[in-house]
Order: structure tokens, then sequence, then C-alpha cells
């Protein structure tokens, strides 16, 4: 006999919008026929010189074991405002460089974990969690409606916030 | 106040063992500290010209929504049974060509959903998703005690549950 075990935990959470967008593309959570360039990267275009993990179950198993903070940007690649904060954020030479000491994420789907949307699933929207795998829910951006949502003219702000995620909450020794 | 959310949800799987391997290396699933090649890639040497997903959730998503069967292969790329069968897979041209069928999925670090695991976390591992989010816990390979598992030389029994996931258990029209 056949078994059949449902994937029911994983319900499918792909009521993603595009944060402030009102003119945003309609295609933003659709499929598309057109295949993506080859080769596929991680990196999606947020800093191709970076390391990027694959999924959040590798994120915070690196985080916890390297104690580096992570950092998860949520996005839509055919979202506007991602796009637009995605280019000042790979231009951005002290951001790239500082990257360099999180333990980096960038995600499309959404995951599972309600803690990953305090204020709800919007792109884009930038998350830290500490290596004691805590969310940083105190490290947000200028809008009181999206607290994780940047603006390409937010960078400083991110940067300066890049900053403060590297202070650890609790350092193991 | 800062708000403090634990990610205590997604517990950190990560008791994977590489499977037959007596003598494989003993850095599975340490830390190195050696830098990937760039770009890191999707496809990890699976089938470079094939579409591979990043995550779980995505894979789900684009299975049930372009009613194609999920194909998850889990492995990790220092184990010598997880290379063989890497190997064997990306030169196979026929299982090439049926891969093009599958949302395809291949994975290093462990989900947090346990119908992925019917008989516990080893690799590699292949495991089919039916659209309708059915794990085909009855597509096995040849062995008793890990029943998901394949060697290279088990390469046509794969190419042949391949088929025989691709035979949906229900069409939605």
């Amino acid at each position: 006999a056949m078994e059949k075990s449902y994937v029911s935990m994983f319900l499918l959470l792909i009521a993603v919008s595009c944060a402030l967008a009102k003119d945003a593309g309609k295609k933003d959570t659709k499929e598309t026929t057109a295949k993506p360039k080859l080769p596929q990267t991680l990196s999606r275009g947020w800093g191709d010189q970076l390391i990027w993990t694959q999924t959040y179950e590798e994120a915070l198993f690196r985080s916890k074991h390297s104690q580096k903070p992570l950092m998860i940007i949520h996005h839509l690649e055919e979202c506007p405002h991602s796009q637009a904060l995605k280019k000042v954020f790979a231009e951005h030479k002290d951001i790239q460089k500082l990257a360099e000491k999180f333990i980096l994420l960038n995600l499309v789907y959404e995951t599972t974990d309600k803690n990953l949307a305090p204020d709800g699933q919007y792109v884009p929207r930038v998350l830290f969690i500490d290596p004691s795998l805590t969310v940083r829910a105190d490290i947000t951006g200028r809008y009181s409606n999206r607290l994780y949502a940047y603006e390409p003219s937010d960078i400083s702000l991110l940067y300066s916030n890049m900053q403060k995620a590297l202070k650890l909450l609790k350092t193991e020794l």
C-alpha cells in the first residue's frame, strides 16, 4: 500500500506584496515561462563576490556556529523597489565590505517561520538575526507601517543598522 | 524595549549521515574556512543546464502551480557517495533530459519537514513529491534500511523511478 504523507506543515505563503509599490509590475508573484539566465547564482545581484547561503536552515546553522549575525533580505526580482535597493546595496562599497561579516541570505520565497515577518510579509524587507538565534526586531528602518523596509535613500540607515547588528547580544566564548 | 523572538521552531537538524559511507571524510557537516568557488550556483554540479529551485518553499510552490512533480536530492559536498551519484546523474543524458520535466531541488542542509525523512536523514537521499504535495514514499531504491538511497550502480532504477513519479497521482485540470 502506498504511504501518503502530505506536506501540510509547509503552507505556501506567497502573499508577498511589494512594499510601497503602487505601480509595481503585475508579475511579482506569478510564474513566468521565461527561463532564467544561466548559471543561476545565490547572490542574485546583491553582491556577486559575497558568500550567500542557500536556505534559511543553512543560514541559521552557519550563524550559530560562526557567531556571525545573519542578514536576510526578502525581495522579488520584478519588484522595482527591490531592484532599486539591490542596485544601491550592490554598488555601496562600505556595505559590501561590511556584509562580509554577516551570514547572508536573500530570499524570493518566504519561509514558514513567522518570526521573519514581525509586521507582515512584504518586500524589500531586511531582518537581522543574532547568532543566539534571536530575531533583532529592534533594528528597523524609517517606516512605521513597514518597519523592515528600506528605500534606496535609506542606504545609510541600513549601513548603520548593519553596524548595530554586529554588536552581538550575547557572545559565547 | 527590544522585542525578542527566538527562532525556536527551526531546530537545527544537522544530524545528517553519509549513507553507507564508513570511510567518508570527517568534514561532512563541519564549517570550513575555505571560500567556495565563485559564482555559487544552485545546480552544484547535478546538471548545470537544468533549472534548480533555491528553497523547499519555492519548490513546493512551483510544483503545485506547474503540476510538475518535485525531485529533491539531499546530499553533502564532501560525501563520496553523494559525489559518485552526482557524477553519474550529471553525465546520464536520459536522466538529464527527463529531469527537465521536474521541479528540481538539491539540498545540503535538511529542512524541518519530517515528511522528507520517512526513514531518517542520510545522504544521498532522493525523494519525489507529487504536485498534490504528497510525498511519494512508495518510490524507493534497493536498500531496505535506507529506502531513498541510491548508489551509482542504481542509476537505471533512479531513472525508472523518475518515470514513475511523472505519473501524477491526481491531475488537476
